[in-house]
């Protein structure tokens, strides 16, 4: 909503919530809102009727800074025992890029960050290989490479991913193509904040080169998902999803080229909802406030 | 939001509304919520940049009834000068159909309608030709043809609507491939409640026979458009879209016939969501809140 | 290609035919067509590196009749041991459609049929319940049905099947949405001509209620596939598959009637490219011939 | 087709022609790829109805070089005056790309190229601008710019694409969000060699600005086609066209980031179809052999 004009400056506040779904709670954010001077520019919310909570995004212009926003809000906080954030939008969310050596995501996720299309900015790749430095390198973003080819390696890198997500402050990472399994241990420490990419067929296929069983059988659809990271592999809950037409002309190196584009646009897509905080967790799935 | 367990009967409200943005809106709507016992299930609102117009769409769990819900609504919308619809969820629509020769839109429109999967009851089918009375008589639905073939059938013709938009207390005029331009008087009579659909190609062509300028173009992509009724010809705001992908070697006549499936689920999507109260208009625009 | 004008009555031939690849099998069809008078209207040919085989499809203008047409390609089939088919184009395939309750797919197929979209014609419509008689007699098609409910139902069931396709000269079984599992005598004796259709998600889900766990997940897309039935349970060549968008805010209802729009169109799209002779086999996968 | 193994080193052909259609054109041309002892390993052809053309493409596998195989096919060429192009699979085509101060197109353009996934090389990029001089240098590709800001600054502009062309054997001119409109003269000298990308919406939109029309207006799908120039402005033939679904929720910064995306894939995929032998002119129209 508009706001009369105003000398002072206006700050654009994103909120996001979750609480155990109750009558009301519009109704107390919306005041608190109009306590805090502010007007709704964005707003979305939704009950989830299968685990009970309730969930709301709304975007807000105010002259108010974080401190009265927050104390503006606080008595719903309180009464609903809300899971509430408060951020300002456009702020660029500090995100760790992991990768191997395939380049198309990172290639497509810092051109994007360049271009101005993703609200992250990238303090440091990693990588378990040292092949895609001049890429990163052409982007001005630090490149640190280091071999996992042993537990002790593994383990190491491990360590350094933590510390790096430590010094940096970082609140996302980014598993562009990285192609170690995390230990469960990391998993856990990165919970709702590290999102991964994989293809996806029709049906889906277990077991090792998917590409040439998708062929094998003639699929006629593949695609990507990208999903938050969870112990339980490759199973965590699901952010975005795309599918492309193949036919049965197309060569397993074909399918893998076709493949990776899908990956490429369905990771930056999933970042980029991050980011703008469009992603919430509802149990084993997501909410997108698209 | 979940209630209390009660022993009264609960009502479903639909709330739509529009009205000139400012502050406070949001809170004053779920304030009236609340004043009428009601909790939230479903709410979405848009504030448009363009028109200055702020929409909004809920759905509330209730025990009030409709006195008791417009009387709680009442001082926000005389605050506000809101547009105002309320209505019980699922409520069927009493919608009139008009078609001519071609039978694909009223056979999707009519199973759906069947299916439980179309809110809306069709009291009269109107057709300026006979050939569909036995697929409208299967459904069970009363058919009237007569010919439009010079001025005064039309005319008569088009008199025949409006009478029949009376006396079934119509809410929704589909033209399911009918192949009439409307007059000017009958638009503007219909406006905001008459539904077309037409095919869409990239780029546009005009003139006759678009399949035969698509097919000597090559055009990649062929599609259709539902839009809302006004007298500027196949230029009222858009409903739905959607397109599909052909190559060189369809058929002038297999162009059609996929141009008739798009439309077919194109046409049923909008009066879908034009049943369920999610259509608004914004001046030469449509918020869908899907 | 076009031919001179001749005052001979024009046959229009379907070719399919597959083969051990080699050189020189292209040059001896296309020998054969000329030395039979024939104009080829359009053709496709695939070899397939994971099986060797040569696959070819041709569509033939010639005043030659199926005798002298099958005298000429007499010495390549010989030669190269060719599977090979020769059909009159557009002649209706005969096609028994089996299903239970649901109507969403027979309506289809009917409609199609009806619009002459699908060059299939239907002698018989089995079901194990009688909910769809009205529906199928609407379209002027005998309809039978039996329960099967027990094991000696069941295989009376099969006889039934296998003795309509028997009198009815029936090319190919449709499982219009069949809820009933066939036994593996019966897909052995159907093999490479039934057709089964079921929902896709991404990622598939085992066991009951696939939309409940594709909605507790959160996918993002629902689909359908259409496939040979084998006796590997919903493990045969796929033939064709769609997806479509889904969100959060989809209840369970509405993902089921948004798979069964997938399902009805993937379903009518598989049968009208095996009527024209566009599908063929290459091991466990499928050639299609768009 | 297979063949038998030898010692001699295998070239592999791509054959393109076109020709006024007629009975034995495959015929002949088959027998000739038997003398050339050739394999064919794809194979497409389609007679226009619009035109009375006949259009093929042939991959080949032959110990035949150049001299031999054209040989082989002079019969046929002559014979039937046919337009044909021969060609070794896999050659990287010398590719010449226009841009101005827009990246997307020219980076997934030089990212693809290094990526193994379009064959072409690109011997020189030139602008009216110098702001993408930095991207196209971390490819390590030249880049030349020169302002176009008169009718005397266009012509030196267009001398030099043409003197470029020349020097470097240019093989295929991109237009890759190059924002100036070409001279009849060049498009005329670059006719079916020359490929431009522009957004597509459905419906159409004249005159400047159409993202914000398409706003206005509600459209739900933005896209982008490719095609040919002519000097019939945005009108050339189609190669390629995609759309994405879009909602009123969009602004107009956010439909243009989305028609970039589109921007960007569509004309990648053009090239790469371009770039292998894939795309033949008939009139109007192109017929691509996927």
């Amino acid at each position: 909503m508009t706001t009369d004009a105003s000398p002072e400056r206006l700050h654009h506040w994103v909120v996001t919530l979750s609480c155990t779904d109750g009558p009301g709670i519009v109704h107390a954010v919306s005041g608190a809102i109009v306590a805090a001077r502010g007007n709704i520019t964005e707003s979305q919310q939704f009950a989830s009727g299968d685990t009970g909570r309730f969930f709301m995004r709304v975007q807000v212009e105010s002259p108010a800074g974080r401190a009265e926003f927050e104390a503006a809000l606080a008595p719903a906080v309180e009464r609903w025992n809300m899971d509430l954030h408060l951020d300002e939008v456009g702020r660029p969310l500090r995100t760790l890029v992991l990768c191997s050596t395939a380049g198309h995501c990172v290639n497509d996720l810092l051109f994007r960050q360049r271009a101005g299309q993703l609200q992250i900015e990238v303090p440091l790749v990693l990588s378990n290989h040292g092949t895609l430095r001049d890429l990163v390198d052409f982007y001005g973003v630090p490149f640190e490479s280091a071999p996992v080819t042993s537990a002790d390696e593994k383990a190491a890198f491990e360590r350094r991913v933590l510390q790096a997500v430590d010094e940096h402050d970082i609140e996302l990472v980014v598993l562009a193509r990285y192609m170690q399994i995390l230990s469960p241990e990391l998993c856990e420490a990165l919970a709702g904040r590290c999102i991964n990419i994989h293809h996806s067929f029709l049906p889906g296929f277990k077991g090792a080169n998917p590409y040439r069983q998708a062929h094998a059988r003639g699929v006629k659809l593949i695609g990507a998902t990208a999903h938050f990271v969870t112990s339980d592999l490759d199973e965590g809950p699901i952010i975005e999803q795309n599918v492309v037409r193949v036919d049965h002309s197309r060569s397993v190196g074909e399918l893998v080229a076709i493949g990776q584009d899908e990956e490429s646009r369905t990771l930056s897509q999933a970042v980029k909802w991050f980011a703008e905080r469009r992603v919430l967790l509802d149990g084993a799935r997501t909410i997108i406030f698209r």
